[in-house]
């Protein structure tokens, strides 16, 4: 299989199993061993670089107040060392976060990340996503 | 030329031309006879189908507030019908905008961008900007 295609398959596999399901150890199997968030605005871990275990904490704490989110990728595009992901994410908001007790609702986000590969091994993100669109849910009675 | 960096000097000129320097009429060497906005969560036109007048309008309206605005091409990247963006941006804010009126700071945001080719035109996109950040800005004294 060409390293594009199969690059997408494995950050597709990534993003549902870590992300998704929340099986943070998984991370084992797809992230190399320095991690480097290059530009991530708003996110606690925005410019750092994270080893395994960092990275592991990264996913326990993100997903702490969203334990059912889901990642739905809408599309892969795949060029040089990069494949990047536009995805749709819905959660119930069932733990608290800064300004925002846990509100049960259903909050849904949308954004864009490149992730970098060496070989099949993620080496970090450049991300954007919608924090507006989850502030203005977060904050409507 | 392959059309995957063909489109990538492309993409960067119409950036160039049309978003920065502002020069809406240069939509016409660039944009298909309609261009869908597919996915661009706070845009107003998020979601519609514009001719090439309506994407001049669209441009025209959108610098307003924002005539000195500078696009910064991070990185490009190429597959199938699509070009992918990632970009800064700056820009003197020196025109009203909902709830905010000519503040004078200089704005700072960043997104990502899929642009979708039809040869060599353009016949939409998928976009994903800061909008808190920009909202922060312009909301702190």
């Amino acid at each position: 299989m060409p390293d594009a295609e199969r690059r997408k398959e494995i950050l597709s596999r990534f993003l549902k199993e870590v992300w998704t399901d929340g099986d943070a150890d998984a991370a084992e199997r797809y992230i190399a061993p320095s991690y480097t968030i290059r530009h991530d605005p708003g996110d606690p871990w925005d410019g750092k670089l994270l080893d395994l275990e960092g990275y592991k904490e990264r996913v326990r704490i993100s997903r702490a107040p969203f334990p059912d989110q889901r990642f739905e990728v809408q599309e892969l595009f795949a060029d040089g060392d990069a494949v990047v992901v536009t995805w749709l994410w819905s959660a119930p908001h069932l733990g608290e976060i800064p300004s925002f007790p846990a509100s049960g609702k259903t909050i849904r986000m949308s954004g864009a990340t490149v992730y970098y590969f060496d070989g099949d091994r993620l080496t970090g993100h450049w991300q954007i996503t919608d924090r507006l669109g989850v502030y203005r849910q977060l904050s409507s009675p």
